[in-house]
């Protein structure tokens, strides 16, 4: 058995930064960054590339919406399918010239924020954001949520799957996240993370917060560097997932 | 003999536009289209390398400074190597984004303003710019300033140069284009036009204000179309030189 | 009888311009100034109000949301009452002091866009906006639509109502304007315009695409300087009214 | 004998902070906050006056260049004496507004960055922003270096001056600060820049680094909050400062 961790790095701009991403990379084994419209700039980008590559640590895209001020997680309604292939296909062919530099060609893309939520609910932008990765590099994998329709899009397309599962978060009936302002939306203690987690790769199955149940290859998992604890439960993850005998590598690299 | 004509276009930004693309697409055989940095943006980049494939025009990317307000034409001296490298590289890479959704590769770079200011002074930026170009596709073309920094950076680095000549401007002895403020920065004539043209691509050989001769191979004519003389230039040029029997087609395409 | 004519000026940004700012000075009699978030910049604002300074036209701020890329005609249904009382303090604030630096002092504000809209349906918005309208200056105009959420909140908070009603523009039975994407939302002809203007000024009433009749005084008409066409219904208008011995002039120069 | 301590504060932007706001609002009694150019946003802006206003701090503008990527620090050498003074009163009128929305009038502005260093050399861009303070409100103070242009166009203009010295940094022959990049540019001790900080309040003297000495009334000391060790240097002179007799108070609230 075997697991990829990923966490969402450079997600600073100019003099900004967020999240502790020294501490992420050296954790995780998949690094989706931020492609300068969320969050992220040209400059933070390659810096972030150079240490994921120093560390080991596979390196993906992270689009997002064109919204600074609201960190990509303000839905934008009235965006086209043409639009969001549009703006994902700019940001990623960014990141792979990016990585071009660096000498640490990505593995893959991984839609953020809003347009990820908008993404697990329409098949249509799901598809659009699929043809974007497929026009960049057809060998690129696209990172998915279990049962959504960005698993469904990148079957339909031929694109390699990374199904995702997230640590800290738990599952609606239809495989999206809970929503935060629900109080069940989160697990904060490190050890119950830890068992959802190792039953969702041992046992290839999902289990939402009503007990309904999908059936899924899980791939990679998500976790947070915002703040010291989430941190400290990315680190207990990693030793937790190693101890029960899972091997912790990246999908693609 | 023949020559390539170019021009800057998708230079709008949002609900902006800049020129008049549609007529140049008539008239050049090649588009420098800009990356949203100092104008553009996904949806004008798409829209514009489409309509140049409907016209079959060449494209390339038009990467410049990340200056909206300024439209690129602003120094920004404290800009090192490695940031100018990043910056065009991911320009580069978004546009190479673009043309594959689109179908229609890209063969070149040239960059704007103040970036091209600064690079035609400067070797250790023309190497940069030329670094990032060489990382997205050692294939581009680089459009050069012949018997500037930009020309010797593509010969050093293997790059496919694209010698460039202004058919609306004249040139100082270092062959930077003579600065707007003085009063033989620009040619309005457009006979006078066509004539420098035919001669410096005919002959080979570009002559500075104060007379000196630089011997050049010519590739491309930039022509402009911010207002309807401009236009007018371009089509009485276009025409100028099939009648001279010079072929008018893209370099790389 | 008087009337004032507004329209929406200082809608470039950067190097682009939008409409025919000229144009519009020399028929209105007030003009509203995008104020940097959804167009403009200092730069134009100020060049803005020192031509309409001089050519007697009065102004006022033009707030909108804080997006460019979009002109401000994208919904953003997340922001709260809190936020949006902000954003408009903040654009009120500056164009206050830019109008200080020419010498010539604004009467009014009128939101922009998709603010326009959610305001003209939102009692909650629009007081929000007029309080910050208050708190910038309680003598300063609240440019409303009558029968909506805004004419409610300026009477609410004792601000000074202009009443406006569009020339080239229907009303829907709410009194908003019938949305652009239905066949009769426009009125493209002229004398149909000023035919419909003549009436609403005269008559005190706003009459729906469906029959329904408002009741209410009008104080100013918009009118647009997007395209040739725009202008000429605009100096038609102008024209007209005067014909018709209806005053044109500021509410509250 | 009274001193002000002045920080700059709400350097964030949208999502990322910068500095801990809190814990310098704790120390200071003025607090110069960014305007949403080089930092801040409008709901930054308004929480920050807001918390100021909580603790009893005094708040003024701190408008910088029109560069969130550069945090401001970028020289602009191209803007002219007319565009600072349209940008200083943009964003000074913007931040008038926010106080009057919390009812916490602010009292001055200080200007930001390379903006800063430009004014302290340049007489004719100092009394630009000196212009622009004045026609927000000519009760503001204008927060000098004294020695430099700021000083002399505050007092030409009849402004009230604040005459402002840093506690962690030493002067320059021409009484700027000196570069960072020179070895001795910085104070690192606490005990140090307390002892010379009540040196110059006391004395109203300050000495530059070869022992040139300018007379001075020295009104604020700055004082910054980007690590801890500055918060603890912070805490450290304010405690100080009240231990040698000093009354710690804002000077025109």
């Amino acid at each position: 058995m075997r697991i990829d961790l990923n966490a969402d790095l450079g997600e600073g701009f100019g003099p900004w930064s967020m999240g502790d991403d020294n501490a992420l990379l050296s954790i995780v084994t998949t690094a989706n960054i931020a492609c300068g419209f969320h969050a992220g700039d040209p400059a933070i980008m390659r810096s972030t590339v150079r240490a994921a590559k120093a560390q080991g640590v596979a390196v993906g895209a992270h689009p997002g919406y064109a919204d600074l001020a609201g960190f990509g997680r303000r839905a934008m309604p009235g965006l086209t399918e043409a639009e969001t292939e549009t703006l994902v296909a700019y940001q990623t062919g960014a990141m792979a010239a990016i990585c071009a530099l660096e000498g640490h060609p990505m593995t893959h893309v991984k839609v953020h924020g809003a347009l990820a939520n908008a993404c697990a609910d329409d098949d249509g932008l799901a598809l659009a954001v699929g043809r974007a990765i497929k026009a960049v590099d057809p060998l690129l994998g696209y990172m998915v949520m279990p049962g959504t329709a960005t698993e469904r899009a990148a079957d339909r397309l031929g694109l390699r799957p990374i199904r995702e599962i997230y640590a800290d978060r738990t599952y609606a009936d239809n495989f999206n996240l809970t929503p935060r302002r629900q109080p069940d939306a989160m697990v904060h203690d490190p050890a119950e993370a830890l068992e959802r987690v190792i039953a969702m790769v041992a046992d290839r199955r999902i289990v939402s917060t009503s007990g309904k149940v999908l059936k899924a290859d899980v791939d990679s998992v998500c976790v947070h560097g915002d703040n010291p604890q989430a941190v400290a439960m990315a680190r207990h993850l990693r030793q937790g997932l190693v101890a029960a005998g899972i091997a912790v590598r990246a999908v693609l690299a």
